[in-house]
């Protein structure tokens, strides 16, 4: 038996889905979670807006000993998604501790750009 | 009712506003803050130059649950703003905890550069 | 005698070798290592996927008051190395405090792309 | 008077500078400094590399109430600089608690690619 690493709480401030992709690679988010544990990890993710309410309860079940590099425009809750060209920020909690990376590659023009945060952990 | 989440002191040593933009987008910075509580945050920036004193008392409200996303173009104290070409440094005071994240593009070329920390947390 | 500084125990959560390259550069990601120590540090790595199980006991050694950038295209173990454009993670594990950056230059596009983050330590 | 605040010891395991540059920016990297005191803080920086002894004592004076954004082509001790296109790694020494962030410019192709982290905090 695997014992969870990590922390249950974590904080992405700077979301974007860029609206356009130019080149052989398409413009995209992914939250890059591994589960260290044996078992299970649940993850319920809140996505924070600058001018409406949030959307809540985004479920996503990462296997135990697994990594799971999510695509956030893959997300949706009771048939809502992320809208793409607005700024937002992502709340992810799990029912045992992981480490959770976020990374954007940005193709609107032909040539990319790539960036990527270590999620800010709450304690 | 919700709790504030975070820490109320940031610090972003690496501030830089690109003078010049080619292609579809923009060179720009942003200061992306998450406020998880119920109530408004409420923020005051200071900038610190390498050759002068810094710009003091630069104020922002971010709402209880939600996100913004600050153009430090945007910003100003005084009539006086964030000089473009200038390296300089953020300093994020808030009265409640907060999430703060920083990132840039850079569209100097006309293919676009970004970079993103979350910014360090004093405790 | 250097007192070895750091953390014995780091995750990158976001592993990805790009599967092609053009331009003058090659796409690839480091796992950079600092060891301050006087002596030399023994490393254990773990690459977690996706959908099978990981890899397990790769071993690299990083001497005393060196640096190390190792490329992930290069770790192998029993034979088996890291497939490219598979997304994973990465847990590094050292028998002695050692400090840990992940970085990754994607030149899909002949223009490149570079990311970087402080690995995650676990205490 | 202001309070020093961060920490006096700080870590960038991934140092390169890039040997050539296209396009209108140079290839550079800068570490970047912000000292919150009203005193100077007096910084003390060591080269680690791969395959020989580190560089020592470099020496750096960020005065009160300043940031610096240091170039790391300007960084030199006893005549000796760090060559380009080599792998190395930074140990930042303060004698008054500063913040670190370190970013990289890569100009190799004409459109940039940028990169950046804060320093890892030992304390």
């Amino acid at each position: 038996m695997y014992q969870a690493r990590g922390e249950k709480h974590w904080i992405i401030p700077d979301g974007y889905i860029p609206p356009t992709s130019k080149g052989s690679l398409e413009s995209h988010e992914s939250v890059c979670v591994l589960n260290c544990a044996s078992e299970d990890a649940l993850i319920r993710m809140t996505i924070f807006f600058e001018d409406r309410n949030p959307i809540e309860n985004i479920l996503v079940v990462v296997p135990g000993r697994r990594t799971k590099h999510i695509r956030t425009s893959s997300l949706s809750s009771g048939g809502e998604f992320i809208p793409v060209g607005v700024p937002y920020a992502i709340e992810v909690l799990s029912d045992i501790p992981i480490i959770v990376q976020y990374s954007r590659l940005d193709a609107t023009q032909a040539e990319n750009a790539l960036m990527s945060v270590i999620a800010h952990p709450l304690k």
